[in-house]
């Protein structure tokens, strides 16, 4: 790849080379540099001219649930989402609703620009496929909860039933996953564990998640303080909140992803970043699930790691790294009152360099150094959304990537060493033929969930019935 | 137009036809109702087959500065974004530079479906030409200020020298623009006018400014309260802040626009909205510029009219009205604490039928109804950002309209009844002509910036030499 403005986001900023060049070599970058150097010292078989194109490393959503896409649009707005919002629906996702719905979440992001998926769900296996068959990276857990089958909907403020003989055996289903698909395909598969919260299953079960963990050196994938239904849960059945219950158990460590930390405060930030712990920050779902912006400034200011997250089509509602680059900026911005917190580079290195290694895969991808994987975007400059481009004396190309990007600019990408989408197109899948399977499958689901009457708790039916939806 | 998803946007929500048709005669909406009664009831000379579409009134852009878009992305992440980061590049654009600048912002915005523009700029009549040629609905106002020429950089705290024989040539051109342009092009034209804020010219040039709309029955288009610089001015100069002032003198009243107020508090905002003035909300460029979220929801909880603009390019980066929606939902909620703040339909509203009211064009375009201009867009359901579409009980779409559609997802468009945009591409204008003029034209702008040694004061540029951009 020649002629590229490239952003190496090697570094401790965003790493330019105005005439830049890279040399893959199977699945791995062999070498980076100036064009004119690259040209003198390697012979390629093949060249891509990326003249007129942007070029940076594939984008990192460290924090998705892709198996229930199938219910965009249907919790925003209102109080407690996931009671009277999701379960109502959820209910009635079946398995292959939720491969359906997997694969449209999947090419979405991919069509904005994400290459690695920290993809995060019940039954991971039967989405890994899409994986397989896009070309994409994926580092998936499975959602370990002990939540009994068929308990009806659940109430807010209500205490959960939980039995572990159901978490046990979602813990040995990670198991086996971990089995199969890490370092599959290459090492373009690997697997973490995904205790779903420290509500949603007992003490002993998650001491036994984390000793599967860290016998495989695997990290755990939880949420944690991501609301307040969760503190509440915690309170009632421990006396204690999240991080001190986590802390006490001894499982803050580098080996744990915490995903959103909504309620955590500046002490247990503090705390969190101190044991090593990084963090999976989702700016748009929790902006709308519960409006409010997660500590991340101050976990950053306490030296802790930091990526971004789509999270889940139900709340967000998309997924697009341009999108959550823009807000996170934003949101800090407005709760800080201040323009200067979170400038452009730094939530580019969040969707790159940084979330790469706050999700363990600092040494595979998120930027463009030798013996990385090859995970390449281009980006079209020559897209409205990004005029003019300023080179001489002051370069405006990232804040304007951030600020003003939309993401159908990304009109190439190369997973793995391999290209799977050029001029816009995905190479591996047919998208129309996706978005109507999962049409199918939708309409399905809301028609057992209307006829069944578990409508009747959403706000939202209410609204499209008064004709504000 | 026929079987279309029709979100007419009619009544107090968005009056929703699930499969609707529009007639069209000349510019004008002929009749709204089902496909079915449509057909029986009327005989068409061309029929538009919208099956897959969700069908929308095009969307309204309240407040826009298109003759300073070649200055994107230079701005951002720092304080002092008027003097430290417009200033330095601004001195250095001429005429040429602001037209071809704004030809590409014009593009972007209509690519992601906006059809009335808003537009508020020095030299306004130079601009014009191109909503001529691009079809597009602008009510536009002349920049009036008192601002010397040639007076250098505007430094922070300074009192600005202010001249009204400078603003009232000014006011002279925005006169001249009226009787050019008010009502031109069968009515796709109107005119207001546009003081560029109370601290920006003395007290009798904007009674003049109100005199010469008053008796026009014109609006007038002004930044309000837009940030602590102006309140700043306006304590020193006259030891009141802006909106006391402004009523002290009986200028707040239903033909003011007030663009942003940032500064606003509680009563001033009460106060407003019982005068009758109407707002533009920019969520997108205060967020940026100043890490804040004006008073919107208080404004329309007073019972205020409020419309949505993008305001300008080097601050937000982007003239985007899906943006525009999403952020003003979200950081609404965030400001709040509270998800059911600012819903899904009511951004939605902001930018249609709200929006028109507020901009004074309630009669004209916003709402697809009988004997409004026929400015219409159409969205691919089929697109994955909108997957799955939910029709029955439940309707998920316009929470996905505003919280997940990018904006390329608009794919055709008329405006007074003509088609300007089909299968994505405007049929006006070549968007890539456009862009490699006005990189031609940004590139000339910068080199003089840098060679007169201007962008020293901007932290961009240090960003820039430091690796960050």
């Amino acid at each position: 790849m020649v002629h590229a403005r490239l952003f190496t986001m090697d570094g401790p900023g965003v790493g330019f080379i105005p005439d830049g060049a890279v040399a893959i070599s199977g699945s791995r970058i062999a070498a980076v540099g100036r064009t004119a150097d690259m040209r003198r010292d390697y012979d390629a078989a093949e060249i891509v001219d990326c003249r007129g194109d942007i070029v940076l490393p594939g984008l990192i959503d460290a924090h998705m649930h892709t198996g229930i896409a199938l219910l965009r649009g249907i919790a925003q707005d209102m109080d407690h989402w996931m009671q009277l919002g999701i379960w109502p629906f959820r209910r009635h996702l079946t398995s292959e609703m939720a491969v359906a719905g997997s694969l449209v979440n999947i090419i979405e992001a991919m069509q904005a620009g994400t290459t690695t998926f920290g993809d995060y769900n019940s039954n991971m296996k039967q989405l890994l496929p899409h994986y397989q068959r896009l070309g994409a990276r994926a580092r998936v857990a499975e959602m370990i909860h002990s939540l009994p089958p068929q308990q009806g909907a659940l109430q807010p403020g209500q205490l959960y039933p939980l039995d572990d003989t159901v978490g046990s055996a979602l813990l040995e289903k990670n198991i086996q996953l971990y089995e199969r698909w890490q370092g599959a395909d290459d090492g373009r598969f690997s697997v973490l564990f995904g205790p779903q919260g420290p509500d949603l299953l007992g003490p002993e079960l998650l001491q036994d998640v984390y000793a599967a963990a860290r016998q495989r050196q695997a990290m755990v994938h939880m949420h944690v303080a991501q609301g307040d239904r969760e503190i509440l849960q915690m309170q009632l059945r421990y006396g204690k909140r999240s991080i001190a219950y986590l802390d006490s158990h001894g499982l803050l460590g580098p080996e744990l992803l915490a995903v959103h930390l909504t309620e955590a405060n500046t002490n247990e930030v503090k705390l969190l970043a101190k044991r090593g712990v990084s963090l999976v920050y989702c700016p748009g779902s929790i902006g709308i699930i519960d409006g409010l912006v997660p500590p991340v400034t101050e976990f950053l200011g306490y030296g802790g790691k930091a990526a971004l997250g789509s999270d889940q089509l139900p709340g967000n509602n998309c997924s697009n790294m341009w999108n959550e680059m823009k807000l996170a900026a934003l949101f800090n911005k407005i709760k800080h009152s201040d323009p200067k917190v979170l400038p452009a580079w730094k939530v580019l290195r969040m969707a790159t360099v940084d979330g790469a290694a706050a999700l363990g895969l600092g040494g595979e991808v998120g930027s463009l150094v030798p013996g990385k994987y090859a995970d390449i975007i281009r980006v079209d400059a020559q897209a409205t959304a990004l005029s003019p481009i300023l080179d001489e004396s002051l370069r405006n190309i990232v804040p304007n990537l951030v600020y003003s990007l939309r993401g159908h600019e990304v009109h190439w990408m190369m997973i793995h060493g391999s290209v799977v989408m050029a001029e816009r197109r995905l190479l591996h899948v047919d998208a129309a033929a996706a978005v109507a399977a999962a049409q199918k499958k939708a309409e399905e689901m809301a028609s057992k969930a209307h006829q069944e009457g578990d409508l009747d708790a959403s706000p939202l039916k209410r609204w499209t019935e008064q004709g504000f939806l």
